[in-house]
């Protein structure tokens, strides 16, 4: 196994703080990228900016689409540099990884930087795509030959092209119109007789999306079909650009871990590197709405506070009812969410998944019911009560089940992300019905029996 | 956007009970392979062996890769292929993929096929590796370069060479003893004079590893360096292959959904797809487990029978207390997991992270103990209880920010998963104190003043 070595940021803090900080940047530049970004975004601000100013803007641009990934605060030492520098830097960059770049820095000195670029039109562009389409991920610089060319032509032009600096495995073939025809691979062109026209040798209508196509069906498409560019397209089916597959594996990685995170009320942009002020800002509103639906189930307990006075051990049993139904309406939930993502869910067979959830939950309650009405009966001798939690627990179970399924596919129909806050919800629906079906039985009981 | 035109299963099915299988056979041929392999999967089973059987040894190979997806089911039509056509048919599939399909299917039909193949050494070999490892994902059919081959004999050796069938960027160098020592990519073989060495143009040293790296580090070290294809090497630095990043790019996705799913006590294994029995199978053990740590709730709660029966309202107010203590320690346990996955929670940084979940927990917990605090009074008009619902609220999330990291840090610590019900052990932690100390307090209160 061979990795890249890799270098202590501590230990280079100290030699930049001793005013060593041009080796370091020599030192730096040896690094693989990945590793030099990561090294960088670990130093103390004023370190990063100068080893940045040590670095030719060509190592710079070379940096940002690593250190773009560490987030906005990696990218402030950018603005320490002159003017001059960055736009050098800029100039240099894939326009795609540019406004990548661009998106994460002040409003200001963004618009500033924009102004000064060669290819400022195209950037523009870039930055008004939303950032969840395939528009802000595109490459932009490629090298696109025509359908007529011979391989001989091809070859010469890819020979004196300074553009294609990356490794691919192919080139796109766009017609007189720049319309994305077809795509031939270097393989190709390395084995074919030099006389062939492109024409003849390219994979014709290789697999395209708009610039508008979500990022998630990006992922989506490039996996299912196995490919590891895929081209981007306007309207007319003019070539954009395409977009990479490992960019594409950070956006299927993320798209899973933000799912998770909006189910239990977190945001995707958080991590543990965020801020206090920051996670605080993100996570307080769905503390609050979790607080606003604790309500909700607590005003149902409220309502039979009489009851609860004459059975105190039915408090008790609250828990249970209620970690039973929010433990299965979160598996539910989970599930339900990941296979919308998926396309496993969908409203072809929301009906089906519906039946078998809903199955499963009369399954579990029934099991998990008799379980825990045998083993607090055991406890309380409370026989009347005992039967009621296992009676509320199959109710519930079977809620949570339903309801698991139910909940992201409405929060879908009414365009909102399925899985928003959908654990927060799930939980609500199953304490209100655990708790009012329990203490409705109880309260009943214990009237007509006048236990 | 071009994508490619699907076929209607349904439709399909007709058609091949009417008879028409050879015809639907060459249909499918015409569709891209991840298309036709769905298509198939959601044909009856009699229907897909039909169809199977009309395609050619080599049409079948290429489809394989694409069934394995969807799972053993996928799978079930090739029993009833005649041995000779399985042997055609995996003789021509790549041996890596060979592996992952065989994995799937029935222990006496697998050891037959691996017995009737050219290659059976190797393949028993892929099948002897752990699954979670690079060696179970590695393409083993490729062309390896020798260093001192110029760069007209490299291409004299892929043009005569039948095995890069595959979209490749690049070939792998390697020395007399079959050790990896660089890269070649083929744009560079198009390019570069006829006469020089490989050695001369190679880039050296490519990132690398064992048969035995887990998965999901492949996925990160792939991501990290952006490459497109990963060699694997054998202890002694001899190439054994390489992973190919669409491969990855599912495990990427996969995982995150498994530490998703691990969180809330759900099995990898299950998707909406999954038989009712299987999935009570898989969930039950945990909801069991759930069910026993909700009567450590209960009992911490049943100790306080007697301040419950004097103050009914308490029961209304456990909700409160462990429904946002539980959403709080879900959302830290969420990060903390995901943290750890991504590289970002290591044991160096525990204690600054176990310092910013507490002091977020502290925060949180403040905010919303006195928001609760005073709706609770408003609406009970029970003013020592109400502060005491604030006072358990602050210590609660203050835990919650705690036990969220420590948990899985500590699952981490015994070598389990940290991600391993750590949603199921985290709500318990909240409820045994919220209600603990909500109870407490009261019961102290109302000894003390006589409530």
């Amino acid at each position: 196994m061979t990795l890249p070595e890799t270098i202590d940021a501590e230990q280079l803090a100290d030699r930049v703080a001793a005013g060593d900080a041009a080796a370091v940047a020599v030192e730096l530049r040896e690094q693989q990228p990945a590793d030099a970004a990561e090294v960088i975004n670990e130093l103390p601000e004023h370190a990063r900016a100068e080893i940045l100013s040590h670095l030719s803007a060509r190592d710079v641009s070379h940096l940002l689409e690593y250190l773009v990934r560490h987030g906005e605060r990696a990218l402030t030492p950018l603005a320490r540099l002159p003017g001059g520098s960055l736009t050098a830097i800029f100039n240099r960059t894939p326009l795609g990884t540019a406004a990548r770049v661009l998106r994460e820095m002040p409003r200001e000195l963004r618009s500033e930087i924009v102004d000064s670029l060669a290819e400022r039109d195209i950037v523009r562009n870039l930055l008004a795509q939303d950032e969840e389409t395939a528009g802000a991920l595109v490459t932009t610089d490629f090298l696109a030959l025509r359908e007529r060319m011979t391989v001989m032509q091809a070859q010469a032009t890819i020979r004196t092209s300074e553009i294609l600096t990356r490794r691919l495995s192919h080139v796109y073939v766009v017609d007189n119109d720049d319309r994305l025809v077809g795509s031939v691979s270097f393989r190709q062109l390395l084995l074919s007789p030099q006389n062939l026209d492109l024409g003849r040798i390219m994979r014709r209508d290789p697999i395209s999306v708009f610039a508008g196509t979500d990022q998630e069906e990006c992922a989506r498409i490039m996996e299912r079909y196995r490919l590891d560019t895929l081209p981007t397209v306007d309207a007319e089916g003019r070539l954009l650009g395409f977009i990479d597959l490992p960019e594409v594996l950070r956006i299927a990685e993320g798209e899973a871990t933000e799912d998770m995170y909006m189910i239990v009320g977190l945001s995707a942009e958080e991590s543990v590197n965020t801020s206090i002020a920051r996670s605080v800002r993100l996570r307080m509103p769905w503390l609050l709405v979790n607080l606003v639906t604790a309500f909700a189930a607590a005003a149902v307990v409220g309502m039979f506070e009489s009851t609860i006075a004459r059975a105190a051990i039915l408090a008790a049993f609250l828990p249970i009812v209620g970690g039973q139904g929010g433990n299965a309406i979160i598996q539910t939930v989970t599930i339900a969410v990941r296979s919308i993502a998926l396309g496993e869910l969908t409203l072809r067979n929301a009906r089906q998944v519906l039946v078998k959830e809903t199955m499963l939950g009369l399954t579990h309650g029934a099991a998990m019911g008799v379980v825990a009405a045998v083993a607090v009966f055991l406890w309380s001798q409370e026989l009347i009560l005992s039967i009621a939690l296992g009676v509320a627990m199959v109710i519930n179970m079977l809620v949570a089940g339903a309801a698991g399924v139910l909940i992201p596919l409405i929060l879908r129909r009414f365009g909102v992300d399925p899985a928003l806050a959908a654990g927060i919800f799930g939980t609500t629906v199953t304490d209100v019905v655990g708790f009012g079906v329990l203490l409705a039985l109880a309260a009943v009981s214990i009237g007509v029996l006048g236990l």
